[in-house]
């Protein structure tokens, strides 16, 4: 199996298939739905749909089958994105190179089109035909899990605590505050990032009617690649920056909380890499086709080591 | 059958229940969750819960049985309304006269309090445990309709239309400009108020397993309801304001397009009582019980003649 093309393939059927699923939704806003298309459009690494497809392929079917499945969980994570860099929020006015979505629809039209991208995961995600052997109750559980992952028990309630960590540096670090710093700070990371990623592995387990002792093997996966994964985006925030314009990443000087500036990139590393070891002693533990498992352990790897 | 009663405890039995859902929502940020109970607390008629459940009874339940599905939609109602109120929106200080949610906990906390309400509608709707005559497969159409009805093919593109109908009145009003304005003003209503009091009445037919004849009747009288509603409120929001105040309404101060402003409040009357007739002749075609029909025609007759 080659893993690179394994991976392009997965990014290139959902790139192809979201358009399209916009343009299902009938009787759509036209104005609105460019904006839900401008930042599915957006790329990125599709490492969700990547996930959810290889998690699914280890109980015996084809990533394809569960392809609007794969787009649901992305229409979830691109309403993450818009309303995230909004201007109450984070402020950002690009992503990925590109203006971000009120920047270009304005604000009103970037909340509802977020609004709307997270609704429609659920129209996706409930009203797709799928192969027989995805069961309707399995579908079901897939949305349970969505829903769960991405609300108040989870991705929000990350993005709610990370308002609270603004500007948390400020000030001494005393021993007592790097303490409450690391506290808020894996509350922040559970539930902001490892939150969907998990949903991904434990949709993709679902929507095969997978096991319980591999579903519960699968989720441990997706919750350890998840915090691995952004404590690697923290550290790359610092020695990325660096690197290339030779001062220190944003959130630095945002003097934000991140595991970087309370345990210093050496420190940071040294977590990533424990988190990363733990990822894959879970996925050891899940039976079923080597292949994807492959896929899945490569792509915690690069994880652990990517540079962008 | 006391219609008073009935509406009344179908308020009370929502209203009691829904501070119970978020606290079910384990591992929810404390102000976020406090956040959504604000404007779940906000009250208001309960319009939707009471839909739902007057068109479940008339198939032979109760309606506390579909209680979690109730409070879902009001979730999706109560989101729609936070993020309505927002700068960016609407930009409104105060709701059924308390102050609006970004007044008190922040523009950033009321987006995720309202993207967290929606998504956990369906935390709602798919997790609870209902009784045995609720199949899986009507749980999972009840979604399939919430989703539908809240998403790009429904109502947010009715906000999105209302933006985009903003200062519509600006200018001369010449024939053919209030042509365009009645078919943009149709697409508001049907989209931004009547579909998710639709998904009300659809929802509650779904979970009873209605047959597709009834189904069909009910949610055209949703439709012509929601439609009729809408067209009241613009009334209202002229003659009311008129009496009370001595002067006419915010939506005319605003210039904002409505059916009163197109056709003036007599023309406005007219179509809302042919609406109602629609309404109630459609009603008549769904077979079932008489009480909960009854209450349903009671509810569009109120919606009619509201004053409030």
């Amino acid at each position: 199996m080659d893993i690179v093309k394994y991976i392009q393939a997965a990014a290139a059927r959902v790139d192809s298939a979201l358009p399209g699923v916009v343009r299902g939704l009938h009787g759509a806003h036209p104005r609105l739905a460019e904006s839900m298309e401008y930042s599915l459009a957006a790329g990125g690494k599709r490492l969700r749909p990547l996930l959810m497809g290889a998690s699914y392929e280890i109980f015996g079917g084809k990533a394809r089958d569960i392809l609007p499945a794969a787009c649901a969980l992305e229409m979830v994570h691109t309403y993450s994105l818009v309303h995230d860099d909004l201007p109450a929020m984070d402020d950002d006015g690009l992503r990925r190179g590109r203006p971000t979505n009120h920047k270009v629809y304005g604000e009103a039209l970037a909340i509802l089109a977020g609004d709307a991208l997270l609704t429609d995961a659920f129209t996706v995600l409930l009203s797709a035909r799928y192969a027989r052997r995805i069961k309707p109750e399995y579908v079901m559980a897939a949305a349970r899990i969505m829903a769960r992952r991405a609300g108040a028990g989870g991705m929000v309630s990350g993005q709610a605590a990370d308002l609270e960590a603004e500007g948390f540096l400020r000030g001494t670090l005393t021993p007592a505050r790097r303490r409450r710093g690391l506290e808020l700070l894996s509350y922040i990371h559970l539930h902001k990032t490892a939150d969907l990623i998990t949903a991904a592995v434990e949709m993709g387990a679902a929507l095969a009617g997978a096991p319980g002792k591999d579903f519960n093997a699968l989720s441990g996966f997706g919750r350890e690649l998840g915090l691995c994964f952004q404590v690697a985006d923290d550290i790359l925030d610092v020695v990325g920056d660096k690197k290339k314009l030779g001062k220190s990443g944003s959130d630095a000087r945002n003097k934000k909380l991140t595991y970087a500036s309370l345990l210093g990139v050496q420190g940071a590393r040294r977590e990533a890499g424990e988190m990363l070891g733990r990822a894959l002693a879970s996925l050891r533990r899940v039976s079923g086709a080597p292949g994807p498992k492959a896929a899945l352990e490569a792509i915690a790897e690069f994880a652990y080591r990517r540079e962008n």
